[in-house]
């Protein structure tokens, strides 16, 4: 029989669907005529690739001086404008604010043939050092409430440019979501005494069933209540409410840690689609120490309709426990 | 400059982006290979086609005897099993409920290439009554907590199956999504006095320009804040917290219009794919004067990445109102 799972962090309920289920190995792209290491290592007609640096106006690049390694360049189509006011309209009912914010493009590597799951640490690391520092640079400016970092990786996850990179948007408001996120977590607190995502991550570390690998300042586990199959968040071990205090070491570390998590899915299920989310506190409520910051990766290998839209519970056709086991035994 | 608007009932924000915009007719599928209309009128391989009627397990049908209308079954293959203890574990930091509930399918016509833009508002109103019915008998089971009436049409909405179809799941547990609806309309009526739905309906029926037609009972109109090309919303003129309470004339009355509004979206835009939801009290609720039911429709015109898995506010790149303009002009 099937069974809803809570996550006990977020309150979402998931309907864990056995009866639908697939065996994890079933949900290997076997159809796929091409991963993203066969496609071409250069191509001229791509924004990003390098020789076409003057498509796109750089805000920075890494290292500063010779070839770059990452580059930060403004989005040519950006969701929200970088100049003009914040303005407030309320008209009768309507609550409309300007469309000002950030929306960012990092250029992940000059080639166009990787992808995180293929680069060494050494080349994931700037990416998550430039991710810190435009988050930094970014929070100055009083017009912005949240910066989401995230990453489309594939047709499917909604990328419509191959060459690996991904965004930064600044928003002028907070999210209802993660409104949310901190009203349950400070619930949590209220009634235990401890941080909700602490909790999670020590249950996970001492179950170990869904952990799919750890490292020295990471834990990385497929949810309890995953929503979609390989649903995995990556949480740090020191309570932590915000990417932006992250150290330098711990970026080292998670290069690697999200480097083997990433080769896991794409040697495992061969390079499926995912999205990848940096969920992280508020600016303005970047010392609300009931939060904890973290990454989640949701692979895009089943599909939502109807019932997911009006009711906001999705249903996952893998078992959380077999894609973990199914991750673990993958060989990096 | 793009804005962001904020949905006066739900309080998510989206934004609206000129930048991206597109014209509304730039939305006809204009590559379409196929409508509705040009499929068979049978398929002997369609499990809901008549003469296929052993292969699932019948719950009602209208009428009653003779050649059947509409046909309520059992699902295959359901999300949640309808036999079965409701048990609550409470295992550490996990909450899991056993997978028990109801998952039905409702044959909407025994013909296979129609929709409810094609049929005559006669043959559209056994399908509401079937809901009503269906809710009616759902909420009997004291496990339920929510039904979820919904539609898929077309691959890009998640249907697998062709032939005209809606499916009803009752769920255990009520929705983080409706809970949160239920909070903002109950601090909605402490700050007004008001229902907020009413409020948001009489100033749609006062300012025209997203209006896409009326009716005695009901008002569809783009949404302020439509999340998407073209989201529309039906709600009842009169103050209603459940689809439930629906009177017989006013189930007559919803499916002139709703036939109305699909005829527009399936003339106007080439029968885009859509999902379509009623979004009504839980079960438990349904003396909860505060909430208001509605029908909201998605047209599937535009993609959902990892900006608005990590937000929840979505991008739409159309204006509601040069929407409700082109909808309002289609000759239906």
């Amino acid at each position: 029989m099937a069974e809803l799972r809570q996550n006990m962090v977020t309150k979402e309920w998931v309907i864990i669907s056995d009866d639908r289920a697939k065996r994890p190995d079933e949900y290997i792209e076997s159809n796929k005529r091409a991963t993203t290491e066969t496609q071409t290592f250069y191509d001229p007609a791509c924004p990003f690739c390098p020789g076409n640096e003057e498509l796109d106006l750089e805000i920075e690049c890494f290292p500063p001086e010779g070839p770059w390694q990452t580059r930060v360049v403004y989005n040519k189509y950006p969701a929200l404008s970088k100049d003009g006011e914040l303005t407030r309209q309320f008209d009768g009912v309507h609550r409309r604010i300007s469309g000002v914010g950030h929306h960012e493009i990092v250029i992940e590597n000059p080639r166009h043939n990787t992808t995180p799951a293929l680069m060494k640490p050494e080349e994931i690391k700037p990416i998550l050092e430039t991710f810190y520092n435009r988050g930094w640079d970014i929070r100055k400016d009083p017009r912005v409430e949240q910066v989401i970092y995230f990453k489309n990786h594939g047709e499917r996850a909604g990328a419509s440019l191959k060459h690996p990179h991904s965004q930064i948007i600044g928003l002028p408001v907070v999210p209802n979501n993660i409104r949310h996120r901190i009203d349950a977590a400070r619930r949590f607190f209220d009634d235990n005494g401890e941080c909700a995502y602490c909790t999670m991550m020590q249950d996970e570390l001492k179950n170990q069933e869904r952990l799919v690998t750890t490292s020295k300042h990471f834990v990385a586990f497929v949810l309890y209540a995953a929503t979609s199959p390989f649903h995995i968040w990556i949480i740090p071990r020191n309570h932590s409410v915000s990417f932006l205090y992250s150290q330098s070491n711990e970026l080292d570390d998670l290069a690697h840690l999200l480097r083997d998590v990433l080769r896991r899915l794409y040697i495992g299920l061969r390079d499926p689609a995912y999205n990848l989310i940096i969920r992280t506190a508020p600016v303005k409520e970047i010392s609300n120490d009931y939060l904890h910051w973290y990454i989640t990766i949701v692979p895009r290998l089943s599909h939502t309709a109807g019932f997911e839209l009006g009711s906001g519970i999705f249903i996952n056709p893998a078992i959380p426990e077999d894609s973990a086991a199914f991750l673990r035994n993958v060989k990096v």
